[in-house]
């Protein structure tokens, strides 16, 4: 019987780690770095936990760094199930919230009861923001696609014709958790207003 | 002089951050679970770190999470240089550990030394495979390919004309690190072969 239990969760596990291969074709706006093609979320949420390893010294307040590798591996798994939704696009955001939770109720309720609460607790945490390590969360979030914005002359923000204050107010999160990388977000954006990859107004 | 060190040392982990993005343009041969196209390296590394996760529970000796997945999350990083190398062909194989080492000289000394030296050091452990975070690195490693071709109606097996003999034999650190592991990996093998998406011989 014991051996029945095991595979049952097993099984379970197995299926959602096929359940997720579907996030490799979620793709975002912002373009991958040498801009040829835009960015699927699995890529996105990658590069976030590689960047949490090597940004964490940063953040003004210790955080449990494995905790906010788990919470960006999967911030965007309900995306599954409510596609990606612009940031920069504030209809398009309006009953995101509500497709969002009952993604992450069809998603986490595939895996075993303990390991699905503890990973919808964690993406709850993330969306509330509210702890350190949701903060470097976000912070990480925001500061990746902006790099990429950077470095492919522009990218997203003049496809959708962005202005430097709708950047700077989506950026708020990155110098809230770690200074010298809002810092360093100020100083890209000067420089991207200052190629004309960027509208200051 | 306290600020410019910063930014240096700011300047060289951003570098490394944008470096790191070719490995979402270096393609594996398995296919991603629908079998719609080929899987990227940045997606395979992906998957592994939320199976480490997942599938902790399994391993016969206790491992630390945060290690496996600082070691899944960039063990193929060599590959940005080295490209991939199909792991039934054996002649491709010949020069890969040379190839291998000279990515990795390469892309480790663009970060800060401490931050450069800990991740390849992590690399070698992964490579050595003689800890026990390296060993389920490997398994993890195998199974999701595994999985993928499974599910994939044979994948690469079936496209490289795979034997199960040479599936097994490639499969051997997955039973070693977590031994229900290998117990499901040779459940799938058997019922690939009589579903005729895997040749017996």
């Amino acid at each position: 019987e014991r051996v029945v239990l095991m595979l049952n969760r097993l099984e379970k596990q197995i299926q959602f780690v096929m359940e997720i291969d579907k996030l490799k074709h979620i793709y975002r706006q912002n373009l991958v770095a040498d801009g040829s093609r835009r960015e699927n979320d699995v890529e996105h949420s990658w590069h976030l936990a590689v960047m949490a390893l090597l940004l964490q010294e940063y953040t003004v307040e210790p955080v449990d760094v494995l905790k906010v590798i788990q919470m960006v591996l999967l911030h965007d798994l309900v995306e599954i199930d409510a596609g990606d939704t612009f940031a920069y696009d504030p209809e398009a955001g309006l009953d995101k919230e509500e497709r969002e939770r009952l993604a992450a109720d069809r998603l986490y309720s595939l895996l075993p009861d303990d390991q699905g609460c503890e990973l919808r607790a964690l993406w709850d945490e993330f969306e509330a923001g509210e702890s350190p390590e949701a903060r470097f969360a976000a912070c990480l979030d925001r500061l990746q696609p902006l790099l990429n914005n950077y470095h492919t002359q522009g990218g997203t923000w003049r496809m959708h014709d962005v202005s430097s204050a709708q950047v700077r107010k989506r950026m708020e999160p990155v110098g809230e958790s770690a200074p010298v990388l809002g810092e360093l977000v100020e100083t890209l954006i000067e420089s991207a207003i200052e190629q004309g990859i960027l509208r200051k107004y």
